[in-house]
């Protein structure tokens, strides 16, 4: 159904139809993912005006909310898209067509015996809902990324920008309607918060949530379905910066992980310095900071060794901050122990770096860190799909099972077992007249 | 703390105990892991007296019960174990250790620019709880397959094997204490319902549930828990016998999917059989199930077939019921797309089979079915992972995410991203002074 008429269908039917949906994605081929995408990128791009113009009616009421004060000046300017926005949208979406086919790939192969042959294959997962707050970016976005993966998706809006999602979907909808093959409810839109409660209900037709917003909103999405979410709930990523850390390349890092673009989840929170190396270290780095217009908060060790003029005293509240803002935190830690017991304690497993030149002690580090990333003399902002060359993100999981860090294709997809026989029967090996070869076939 | 004295713990703190322990096992090389598993198969057998008598107390106790009425014989016979049964699980406990290390395995490797190199590797998950009924032999197979992977384990079993379980782990620990570098809090157990109530709180500190029993129970702990839950459900697997089935292969395998063990989730429940071949198929495979003591329950077309003095009409709930026992329903379809539709609505997404000579049918069958098992002319019995190779199970996932199917070590462990540089920030990538190169390492 498309958007327009999803609105008039119940919430199950219109998971129902994306099931339904799925089953005829899993089956397309690898050619006509790819040129439905292409073909979509190309209409995102000839229907702008109409978008822009959708857009511009969300914003208008946005700016009146915000007038009214009832609306952070932010949210209206993630609301808002521009002809650049538009171009960068429709390259996404060719960015993700571009992207190796995730599905039928061979994970391994087995000769169970003779003629009995076993293979792990990649497949899709079915049906995928993504709940999200402001940025109608996410909808080309994950649109792309579920078909890409034989997937079907339902979205759930924010309300400030219903016009916008709805002009994007119609786009979306009308450039895929060129494919037969491809099914309408592939994409569907749902639209209120009870619209959201009830599918969260239906496990038997929703194979996996993705909430992107703060990490209260993934909390409370994780708190309240039984549906498989993936999500993350904070960033709050370490520099540890070693007694054998050379200063020079300490303080590009621990500056790029903070300055370089602070709401991010893989910026840095908390600087921890060996003490031996506080002295030389700490000075340097809190004047780069504040030249850099960053607030410091440190230990009683940090206030002494960088003055009390440039420093905050950090209470313990900050060692468990994601400021997501132009202030950071600096504690001088007398050990390597130490400052991995603090990580362990305070961080959320998103990406914790080391900076030494002691290849021994960057080893025992990322062996003992128990995070999605652990760096080796790198800015914690490198914990990107991008820039980690998965192409595209759906987001980044500091879970532990199914997909840890960031999140591409691969994430989007499960496995089947594909056994191949020849009327095989187990009784043959229970008795013991028959056994297993488990010979490894190339895969 | 070993099984005795964590009666005098919290159950927080047992939990925080594992986690440390969980810590220290991640880093232990492949060699101590697997000798530990040695000597703890060497102790099951020498100390097997010990462990058959604390087993005698449990099940004098549990014969009063059945008595009284209050237990059934199959559970009793369950929670029996002998000699047998000893060197059995020391034989399990063997095959673990002779596993392939899953830790430390380079799943990617990929140069993301000159002297920045990001590798994704294998590691233990953590902390794992597991919540079994009375199956003694749950805490050595367990302990081994948690130990092999670096994981620290906590168990609540049922109170009906109490000093069976009490025995096991004492035998387990006080063998591993040989092993200094081995945290005695690697295994630990909890006594109450209360506890397990308590333990699936602790976000924070378990990383995986694993529950072993009926479906209701692996249920209710889902329900309960935040803490992600592996395990399944139940088990409706179905053998769909296509028009181009070559029919004794369908006769061996129909027969091989519902008698060779009936209580096992990979037994079928129903078979499916295609309106063309049904004449000469039915009415064989009908006198073999009960000359083989199945009831057989049909569709009113198989009742026709078969004859009403073979065949008992199947109500609705038969589709969708998992008999675990010598009942088998019979449905005739026109097409596989009714077969696959009958599938997609009843099935368990556990292991379905298709027995067909037809080569695109079967393609056909395996791609659009969606469960973790999808066989071409074999038994459904083969989905096991000691049958797909895996050495060793933990269970059968009938989830699609982490681990689908057969879970063996693999689905024990995560991985983390290690990225190595030398002093690399992003900045000079985000102005567009440096690009990504992202060739693929050999990993």
């Amino acid at each position: 159904m498309a958007a327009s008429t999803s609105e008039r269908l119940s919430v199950l039917d219109v998971a129902r139809g994306a099931r339904q949906a799925a089953n005829k994605l899993a089956l397309l081929s690898d050619g006509i993912r790819r040129e439905a995408l292409l073909a979509v990128a190309d209409a995102l791009v000839s229907r702008q005006s109409e978008i822009l113009n959708a857009n511009q009616l969300d914003v208008e009421l946005a700016s009146e909310a915000v007038a009214r004060g009832d609306m952070s000046r932010a949210f209206l300017d993630r609301l808002k898209t521009s002809e650049a926005g538009m171009s960068q949208m429709a390259a996404q979406v060719r960015a993700v067509a571009a992207l190796q086919d995730p599905l039928g790939i061979v994970l391994s192969a087995t000769q169970l015996d003779d003629d009995l042959k076993l293979y792990k294959v990649s497949c899709p997962l079915g049906v995928i809902a993504i709940v999200f707050e402001s940025r109608p970016d996410v909808i080309p976005q994950v649109a792309a990324l579920t078909l890409r993966s034989g997937n079907a998706v339902v979205f759930k809006g924010g309300k400030e920008a219903a016009n916008t999602n709805a002009a994007l979907l119609n786009t979306w909808q009308d450039a895929l309607k060129l494919f037969s093959e491809i099914p309408p409810n592939a994409t569907n839109l749902i639209h209120t918060r009870t619209d959201v409660a009830e599918l969260l209900a239906l496990e038997d037709e929703v194979d996996l949530v993705i909430p992107r917003g703060s990490k209260e909103f993934v909390r409370h999405i994780a708190k309240t379905s039984h549906i498989p979410v993936m999500g993350h709930g904070e960033g709050i990523c370490h520099v540890y910066v070693d007694s054998a850390a050379d200063p020079e390349k300490a303080l590009a890092i621990a500056l790029d992980s903070k300055i370089q673009y602070p709401a991010a989840c893989n910026s840095m929170e908390t600087l921890l310095v060996h003490h031996d190396i506080a002295p030389v270290f700490l000075e340097e780095i809190v004047k780069r900071f504040r030249s850099a217009g960053v607030e410091v908060r440190g230990c009683s060790e940090t206030v002494s060794l960088a003055g009390s003029e440039a420093v905050f005293p950090a209470s313990d509240a900050d060692w468990s901050t994601e400021y997501s803002d132009l202030v950071v935190s600096i504690k001088v830690v007398d050990t390597m122990d130490e400052a991995i017991q603090h990580i362990s304690r305070y961080g959320s497993r998103h990406t914790e770096t080391i900076v030494t030149d002691d290849h021994c002690t960057a080893q025992d580090f990322m062996n003992r860190i128990d995070a999605a990333g652990v760096f080796h003399n790198a800015s914690t902002r490198f914990a990107d799909g991008f820039r980690y060359g998965l192409g595209a993100e759906l987001g980044i999981s500091t879970a532990k099972l199914h997909a840890r860090g960031p999140v591409g294709l691969e994430g989007l997809t499960t496995y089947k077992y594909k056994l191949v026989g020849q009327g095989h029967t187990v009784e043959p090996y229970v008795r013991g007249e028959r056994s297993f070869k488990h010979t490894p076939l190339p895969s």
